[in-house]
């Protein structure tokens, strides 16, 4: 790594830096914010019933196209119903995934971008190797955390426009102004749904345009996000932050601050389309969230299929 | 297959049959007694704001030995801090997971098991091939309904033992006793999770024994599931029914009725040791329930994580 | 199946039949063929020591779309030189592969097509299956008798062109004029090396014109093939026979009776170009030819590099 | 690295050091003994026309146990009969393989191992890396040259035993006194294989005996191989090295000088019994080997099916 230079994400990241907060062995970071008390509170939310599923589908037809670094979801049929001749006539089947953790709706965790040499809570690089996995910060310790409050800011709404224009970066005034608009305030423990509408490319189609210029968050709303305790961060775009990135010579500097500084979860690829037309529709812009991920052991993350409960 | 003798289940799941209870196309059963109303009803549960987890971890270590069909997890590092020598300093890791959508705790979906040629809802066999999956009865249909109430039956402590014989049959007599002396009563939407106590050979590392003749639910369960309206049920065994099956000839006659006939979706391999202990400690047997999995297009079920909040 | 209507390409493996030729139990079809005398015979061809690869690239790059059928390889790194931090410098890497055995130059074994419930010599379609693989005709028998004399017959050059037309059918009448053309001759247990030109649209990056209509050979010259008792057939297409197939309602009727009803091995997807300059240029069109592949237990057939020593 | 204290497998590599050799872009290192002259002569070895198969299978029966860093390979059925119900009565099989390249009998190429940061031809080690694979020295670039004469070297045998004892290391005295006795001289452009008897665990079913202290060659033989201009060396033990290493605190220091140094191509599992026996019987040990594997771009080696032709 070239310190020598100050890279405006670091000098930020310093001062927004989360490490020990929560004890020197802490693997969780923002998530410690969920609270028992955060829990009963966030189950009040659910007033009408209604449910909203805010994922991708896992399948061959997701966004990345053949050869690039990232490959769509492979789902194979590993038994079928022409397998199991028995007397009482048995017709089963079973399946199998190949995936990354990372290629469709996930949580990108503590084990996922650092600098310096160091992860969350001074994590060194050399403990998530091909041995052992993230043998710390593992998504896997965070499970239980990823049900709370969910907060949805629809900053294309603010903005009158069905999607925010490519590479448009999401401010503190930003939110700030969603917040006011839609008469909610995001507080400790919440986890917060950033809408730009990048994820209307995705549903048309265009999936070389929801891989390119996408808006996003940058780091001008790290404070806030620090200031108010947010306890994960997810997004409808692919990259989990404004791309290409505003800093020139760094490719995700806000997953730099919000990851390995602040000890954030951050999701990536939400569809939050269905959920904001109703939230729109009802002003209700809160609600029960809950996207627990799988529990893979030594893991940067975990796929995800999130769930709203209204 | 060969309907000419009339098998038990057979002969129980045309009196259990649920096809077309909820329309001709529907394709998630008894999840759909997982309403609005049992939702907001369910969100009342969390009381204390203590989350569980009664996942099995996703990992090299499951219960799999080398050579069977089953495998367990492959985790994968697919980039690594090394990969990114980046003017900033950037480290960053993903992964990958090859795993079986039965390799650990998972929901078996109403394409997974059926007889005479039908799956759920008259949906024939030809339905689920390779080239589709399951292009009917898929699993990622079910995913907003796998919130709900969840309620703990112990059959162990029941019979004061620690976990249950091998090869002991649940019978209705026992979850009847069971909601007696727990003071809880089943009820339309629940999620069930029946404890045998089986899990114990997993924790103790004695995968041979929790791959064995494990204890579990049979065919005399299946009219109170029907009558109480039971959502989904749940269970801490490998095998999701009583194994070997008491009925000769037939490999898994409870998946039969259940997920064929009643269009019930089955949890297997639930940890629910530290639950128990909690309900037997507050007497409170009752909790909000989410495992929504994985929306894998066209799969029969999903891996999951499922977390319980009280 | 449908056996009421007659098709010509069951009519024609009728007539070609070779189950029971080599034994009831014989796995391995044509290949047998290749017997000892043969190898030696195949060995004294080697008079310059020039060697030519006929594979294709086993990697993200190759010919399919993402969401299709077929998926190209995957290759990902399990070790990295990161991963081995030992008091002696020690750098280690190891990899692993996901990949098709249809997915780049390959072998279609003898389980790979059939037709009226029944592979080659007799065996039913359920000897394949997802518990056992091929049971029955495994690739794997082969893995000895692959390496011959090669003997190949470049159509396209027959033609005058670079490569033949979309579609078109290589005939009887096209492979004698060849060997006239060529002067050579082919005989018992030799492996055929067919060129078309359709491997040029891959190397030039065509992928979608290469997976298209393809030339190559149709039932007409499956007498010929019988008749000369050739071991194998290689082709540098993608479909192994013309694409699609003249014989309406049929999808793969060339490979029907030459797999099923002649036991004769397929090869798909062989680079043929830098070979047939050669001996376009030095006029020896016969060499020993070397593909063994790999021996998966159970296997329908083998990804290969095939090799060509002069 | 600590290059401090002098290893004795480094020193040695410097001596026998081969970087430039064959100019400063090589990436096949001794492979290029195997010239068109070798070639002419090694096909000349065929003189009975037998054929012997050295592959293990590829199946999950391998040697690794569950939970380990490597897995047996996983062969998945992709296609079944009971997908293809078309008008013809077609039936067709597909198949995918997930495999280590090293997981079975493998060839490990010229960026699998070194030290110092440097990989053969001064090939630093970050060329070696997820999103490249290996970009210098990948295997792909080496399977012309796997055709060759082969000499079998039963060190077994030499010593009158069914087996080598555990952990015994075959010296440059052991490789000449099996010459002698064979009345065979390794020459330029040989591959050779080592007998040492290891294979035998593997074929009696005890994997945990085949994959602890295998009795394999050491630092004493490099300078002999590298004398006899030997292009690559396969053994039928797993490690590919006498298992542990002699030298303390260096866990593969042959593979150090062979691979790095002297850019030695190795292979291991090689099952050398049935050839043995033959070669015992009829007093001929060399004959034409060919194992060219499969062109995976950017591996560090292939799984192979190897065969010999005598």
């Amino acid at each position: 790594m070239t310190d020598e230079k100050v890279w405006p994400q670091h000098a930020l990241g310093k001062e927004l830096n989360n490490w020990g907060r929560w004890g020197e062995d802490d693997q969780i970071g923002t998530l410690n914010f969920v609270t028992p008390e955060k829990r009963i509170a966030a189950a009040q939310l659910v007033r009408t019933g209604k449910a909203f599923d805010l994922g991708m589908p896992f399948d061959k037809e997701g966004p990345f196209k053949a050869g690039g670094f990232r490959t769509n979801p492979i789902h194979l049929m590993t038994l079928l119903p022409s397998d199991t001749p028995t007397p009482d006539g048995l017709i089963s089947a079973d399946d199998m995934i190949i995936t990354g953790l990372q290629s469709a709706t996930q949580w990108d965790g503590l084990a996922h971008a650092g600098y310096g040499g160091r992860f969350y809570n001074n994590v060194p690089a050399a403990a998530v190797n091909n041995f052992t996995g993230a043998s710390r910060n593992s998504f896997h310790h965070a499970v239980t955390r990823l049900i709370s409050r969910g907060v949805l800011l629809d900053i294309a709404r603010l903005k009158g426009v069905d999607r925010l224009e490519d590479s448009y970066e999401v401010t503190e005034a930003d939110v700030l102004a969603a917040e006011e608009r839609q008469g909610v305030r995001v507080e400790s423990g919440d986890i917060v749904l950033l809408r730009t509408g990048s994820y209307k490319w995705f549903l048309e189609g265009d999936r070389e345009h929801f891989l390119g210029n996408a808006p996003g968050p940058g780091l001008d709303i790290c404070r806030w996000l620090h200031g108010r305790e947010v306890a994960a961060l997810a997004m409808d775009n692919f990259s989990g932050e404004v791309w290409p990135s505003p800093v020139e010579g760094a490719m995700i500097p806000f997953h730099q601050v919000t990851i390995r500084d602040m000890g954030l979860t951050l999701g990536e690829m939400f569809n939050l389309e269905e959920l904001a037309e109703d939230c729109e529709a009802d002003g209700v812009w809160e609600f029960l969230f809950c996207a627990p991920g799988l529990k893979v052991t030594g893991s940067t993350g975990s796929p995800i299929t999130p769930i709203v409960l209204k």
